[in-house]
């Protein structure tokens, strides 16, 4: 802890970034000292917004002379807390490096200070007639700083990757205070350990990204997008197969009827065809040629004459693609108002079918009044696991309830050597079950990594892990 | 160093894994000791064949004991002395190592240990249906485990990535001595630091590792060839964003004319067209469809139109596409016999040009009689630099003056913020030149990683840093 008093150390924040850039009212405080989570009780010392990289360094360098927590600052709408402020730490916020810079058509990157908006680097790139291709729900908020932070995934995954294979080179202010320019934006280069990696998905536990060199994709010919019923789950797997052999997929999602049913109640969106499936998946694809349609529709009804697809449809146009989409994209909004309990795990794509099945037989017997909503970016593993609350059962018995769901799921992500947080980092939510996913030995390696970036535990503690 | 003898310690590997599995005599060690570079005197202690996990765990329980330092042997391909034992190292050779198991076709992933041959996994590949992408001259003998601990590149990396990109998980055996399986082969996986990204690309200073499950990528379609004659060099940069902007390329490669002379001196493959031009662009494309060679063909035009190009060559069969390609694959073979000099090195895309003219202007300037032979995987911004042996000059001259070369050379790579190693790794030949790609303060933060993995420098010690 540090031997000066608050206002002193608020003073040297002040003299770093100027007087107008370092807040500490109480409304500022409960903002940018949470994420998404309510969970933890928002508590900085102060909220500082540094403009260059320089700063960024003094500020570190302070931290470690008082002793004084940092915990970096995005656009908070993580879901692990891995950007809560609870224990009177510095939020170093990242909202004035916003600067997009140095374009390069050739290279196809452009340099993004850390507190670019995804969305405005996605509309940066459609201007330049290139397209930036991690997209996700909160887009518009979340910051590139911390997309890379947590090595933000989304709907396309199947086709453009995480974030990390988005990252050129990165600029950094380590634990210690050091300034690294890591990989230089180069394609190849093998001198060494790639320490960029580390940053990426590091949930600012080894340092403060201030500024990232961002790649930048050929813009995607027109999409298509089917939505097939199917009535049983395994077959999702066929149907995904079939397709992957034959075609490269921008998309491959999927959601039950359950969760399409509360989706279309609110009206917004219709029905995508009378049959009615216990699943449902949604691809996506590039057309490519005129050809391209054709070949899909060839595999969509190889898949209906397996019985694997009870009926489907394909879009005709951009807004009918879009309405398909809002069946999937909805559904997080949509099932809000039953408080529900989330999860966010992952296998190997080929384990899914009886790892979802286990997870809903164990759930089922114990608590069959709980309704269960899956739907996730399965051709990458990847479940999001949500269960309603039902309306008569009071918010605190029914979370109560969760811990046990919890500890279930996360048992059987063990069995089936999955991960317990597949896209959304570990933060301080995760961190009890971080062993259901990496040994004791990993752990105590990362633990050894950390201190070798951050000797004195200044950024962003307690989150991932305990040291 | 070692408190018992030799003897003793070949014994105790002896009872690790047998008797006929450690070799000491002279052609062994010599054969064992050293990879393509021939510099240095190979001295190793002993050459020892695990077939498991868990002997190779015991070799490094021996040798932090013992004292004795480890270098991992694959197919000892490299070119930057990575894989050499001049200290009396114990070598462990991972030739038996060898198993592929485990193939899943909807993950598409196998598991390899690290002796697998590239070829072997490029032919079981193809075997089930299936693509292993990376592809590089010495894939006939270089094994998986190296190709990781290198992060081998090759002449698909602006389609396919590197090796990096195609490893789903790994088992290795730390410096420490402790077995860890790193991200169990998941797509989506964020659960702290990828400790996975550290040892691809580590040169074995790690540790050593012992298998990798693999990913495999769609058969492609068939493979269309173009060679283009570009008059100037910067005119290459032109074309490739002409056919980037419309098309996925699988490789696009360029070489000198002086380089392809010296091919076709050799009489196995005919000049492409007529039309002599100072630089070649060879240009690789899938045909997705029957449109795509007409696509191809506008572009072409648009770069003849705009004096990109002055000619050029569509290859219209299998076998003209594979003789296009030997313009380029054998230029390395051929140029053997006049003893080059090598530099392999790498700049952002677009800085190729002005790098490129820089280094030919100073060779040039302070060595006229030298002769320059450029290729390489242009589309990546990796040069293959070689410099002919004049007739008349002896061997240790022409290398006393190559010095000069090596020094101006990485001074301009620093310059232009590029790499001293593009994919042929550190080792011990480039270890002087670190610095010019990588800072004071990183290097710093490398050994640190080091010694947390490896913390007594058993694995694989001088190379890439010095702790």
């Amino acid at each position: 802890m540090s031997t000066v008093s608050s206002e002193q150390i608020i003073e040297q924040l002040q003299s770093i970034v100027g007087a107008d850039k370092v807040r500490t009212d109480q409304d500022s405080l409960e903002q940018f000292g949470k994420d998404w989570t309510k969970i933890y009780e928002p508590k900085p010392l102060a909220i500082v917004f540094p403009k260059t990289t320089e700063q960024v360094q003094e500020i570190v360098k302070l931290a470690n002379e008082q002793q004084v927590a940092i915990v970096p600052s995005g656009g908070r709408t993580g879901l692990s807390a891995g950007a809560v402020a609870a224990n009177g730490e510095i939020v170093v916020a990242m909202d004035y490096m916003n600067e997009i810079r140095d374009f390069n058509a050739v290279d196809r990157t452009v340099v993004c200070g850390s507190g670019v908006i995804t969305e405005q680097l996605q509309q940066f790139a459609e201007d330049n007639g290139l397209f930036y291709p991690v997209d996700f729900a909160s887009a518009g908020s979340s910051q590139i700083g911390g997309n890379i932070s947590t090595n933000a995934g989304g709907i396309k995954v199947i086709r453009y990757g995480m974030t990390r294979d988005w990252v050129a080179g990165l600029k950094v202010v380590t634990g210690k205070g050091d300034v690294l320019e890591l990989n230089k934006d180069l394609v190849k280069n093998n001198t060494g350990y790639d320490m960029r990696q580390l940053f990426i998905g590091g949930e600012g536990t080894l340092g403060l990204i201030t500024e990232a060199t961002m790649r930048l994709a050929r813009q995607p010919l027109p999409l298509t997008v089917l939505v097939l019923g199917v009535p049983e789950f395994e077959a999702i797997m066929s149907v995904l197969n079939t397709f992957q052999s034959k075609m490269d997929l921008t998309a491959f999602e999927f959601f039950s009827e359950k969760a399409m049913q509360k989706v279309i109640a609110r009206g917004d969106v219709p029905r995508p065809f009378d049959t009615e499936a216990e699943y449902y998946a949604l691809l996506e694809f590039e057309n490519l040629s005129d050809e391209t349609a054709d070949v899909a529709m060839t595999l969509f009804e190889e898949c209906m004459e397996q019985g694997w697809v009870l009926d489907g449809v394909m879009s005709q146009s951009e807004t009918q693609a879009k309405n398909l989409w809002r069946l999937r994209e909805d559904i997080s909004e949509t099932i809000s108002e039953w408080t529900p309990y989330k999860n966010d795990i992952s296998v190997v794509v080929s384990k899914v079918p009886p790892f979802l099945n286990e997870i809903e037989a164990i759930v089922t017997e114990h608590y069959p009044d709980f309704e269960i909503i899956w739907f996730g970016h399965i051709g990458d593993g990847n479940l999001h696991l949500n269960i309603l609350k039902p309306e008569n059962l009071p918010k605190e018995d029914f979370f109560a309830k969760c811990k046990d769901v919890s500890r279930w799921v996360f048992e059987i992500v063990e069995k089936y050597q999955g991960s317990v947080s597949a896209e959304h980092g570990v933060g301080m939510t995760k961190k009890h079950a971080l062993t259901y996913t990496r040994s004791e030995a990993e752990i105590e390696y990362m633990k050894a990594l950390k201190l070798a970036f951050d000797p004195n535990n200044i950024m962003n503690p307690g989150k991932i892990l305990d040291v």
